[in-house]
């Protein structure tokens, strides 16, 4: 297969769908109508995908998802806040230096990059700590490819009063998520990930009153969410240049995420994906970092072959020459490697992948166990 | 001519070459040496359009070429700075705006929009407060197409010991630029404007020594221009994920630039278009906003006529039905409009939105004075 594109097995970016990828054949005005049209059925479709009803409002901000998690926290939390914050991967990490750069107080509940965010442990650092005002959670955390417990974490904070942020970065699209009356204020994802577009924008789906209630607090210009909404509301407009090109093919992106049948049936894609996986992969030795319970359908980490012949590059070369992309781990201390089970891809492709894999093995003269 | 694409006569996003972008037409992995090598590529050629020589560095950030502004004079401007901003747009003024919530004392030297900033008014200025420390100019103000003396400033700020970082947006690729022995610290511009590439995809081109003291000033974790360079330099990978089909298509508009015939090609195509579009609206009984010494070849502002059955909104979407997208006006005070003359488009295509314009006062029974 020589002129194929390499399948990316990876959070994203990743292997888009020729349909998305020719969205990008055309050129937009972004002063233009038909631009700014095609702007407000995405945030129109984000919004209802998440069932926001009319309380959530979707605002794009160019950049990687990064940049819109960084736009929620600075615009939606008061400087005299304290933030919540479990701790179970790099994801979370970021987001405490994200705090710490805007000057929030933040009290962080770590867990194992193996162990699930704990609601009940969660309730009590609330109960412990009545000056928190804000939960922040990753609802998958990337790192290992682990799934947080969002709607028990959501239920506490809606009884407790607390308001919470979610970064769904690579969850949105994948994993059910309904936001009406969950206790969710705010949650933030991207282009490039679960809804398959190509990477360039983050969006958040913000509670418009809280929003609404948010002027002139980023200390950011470009950040600046609510500034973003409302030059928005009132002209249809992005405030700063639209990636344009990013915008259109995910536009298309969601035209088949809808056709497709949405949230369940890309959820159940990705479970396929993630069982074929899981099944080749210990077929041929290798064991999953996380147990099954914990394990989102969107990535998953297994431990590196204890073999001394294997190091990540030689076998990411090797699988990556038969057209496969693997990716790297992300764990503290473990030696692990990531397979993503994203993107427009079947377990086809997985186990195309799977076989890449084990034929690397043989080659590099690598055993397992 | 139903089925064609509009051609856009705006500031960026532009009307790209087909080769730019079918470029988008592939999939990257951002942790793949292929794609890795892609950034690599795109930031040598740009420090080398630029003539930035080893003394200069190229790092890009994922957004539009404010985030790129702002990260840059957040990361490279000192808290306790006082910095000069010669004001003649909105450009200008978003400037301001930046210095502002970042907490950095600024004095603003207003011009009229129509009026070029005056070297000599800013050396006196510099001379009068020796407090200022630094000075940020924008070299195209994209507001009125107005080119602002940047060689004459850039000498004043060296013969001075003034810091001068640039905002270059519109001007990149169009107009002569060495940062060689120029005076210029850092300069600005982005992927979608004068180099023809997609937007999604701002640059810095910094002293790598300013650059490299610059560590922990970035009070945003996105923006940080030295994390991101310093990450870069280390892994070769972009900080965050990166906007892949945005660098892709990059790749390939330089490649067009590099081969047309780098810069001055550019800029002679830029003028001709501009001395068509110029002298097709005079012919038409339009009159430019600009003296001819002061307008740049990249977006010309437009006196709008005086007869009351003209509105922009009428005279563009007869425009736009024809084929073309014009720009709207953006001065204080005066009613004008813009029409662009860069991107993937010769004399030809000029001529054509010339003649276009003229069938639309025709229509909408508009007579020019």
């Amino acid at each position: 297969m020589p002129e194929r594109d390499p399948i990316l097995l990876t959070p994203g970016p990743l292997t888009t769908s020729r349909a998305t990828r020719e969205a990008m054949l055309h050129d937009w005005g972004s002063w233009d109508t038909a631009f700014n049209q095609l702007t407000q059925s995405v945030c129109k479709d984000l919004v209802r995908i998440a069932n926001g009803g009319d309380e959530f409002v979707c605002v794009p901000l160019q950049g990687s998802g990064t940049f819109a998690v960084e736009a929620a926290i600075g615009t939606l939390v008061p400087r005299d806040s304290r933030v919540l914050v479990p701790n179970n991967g790099a994801y979370c990490a970021r987001i405490i230096t994200i705090l710490r750069r805007l000057g929030i107080a933040c009290v962080e509940l770590p867990f194992a990059e193996s162990e699930p965010a704990n609601a009940g442990a969660i309730d009590d650092a609330l109960a412990g700590d009545s000056g928190i005002t804000h939960v922040v959670m990753v609802q998958l955390e990337t790192s290992a490819g682990l799934l947080n417990p969002l709607d028990a974490i959501a239920a506490i904070c809606r009884s407790r009063g607390k308001r919470l942020i979610v970064d769904a970065m690579s969850s949105f699209g994948a994993l059910p998520i309904s936001l009406a009356d969950s206790g969710i204020d705010a949650l933030i994802s991207a282009s490039g990930k679960c809804l398959e577009g190509v990477p360039g924008m983050g969006f958040v789906l913000a509670r418009r009153a809280l929003l609404e209630a948010s002027a002139g607090r980023s200390p950011s210009l470009a950040l600046d969410l609510y500034d973003q909404y409302v030059y928005m509301q009132r002209t249809s407009q992005w405030r700063f240049t639209p990636p344009t090109h990013v915008v259109a093919a995910l536009r298309a992106a969601l035209d088949q995420f809808l056709g497709e049948g949405g949230q369940p049936a890309r959820g159940a894609r990705y479970a396929e994906n993630c069982a074929a996986l899981i099944d080749g992969m210990r077929a041929l030795g290798f064991v999953p970092f996380l147990d099954a319970s914990a394990q989102a359908p969107v990535i998953v980490t297994f431990h590196a072959p204890a073999d001394p012949a294997y190091t990540f590059a030689a076998l990411y070369t090797a699988v990556r020459n038969a057209g496969y992309v693997l990716y790297p781990g992300k764990l503290t201390t473990l030696e692990t490697f990531r397979v993503g089970c994203i993107g427009a891809l079947g377990a086809h492709e997985i186990r195309g992948a799977v076989a890449a894999i084990g034929d690397a093995l043989r080659a590099l003269g690598i055993t397992l166990r």
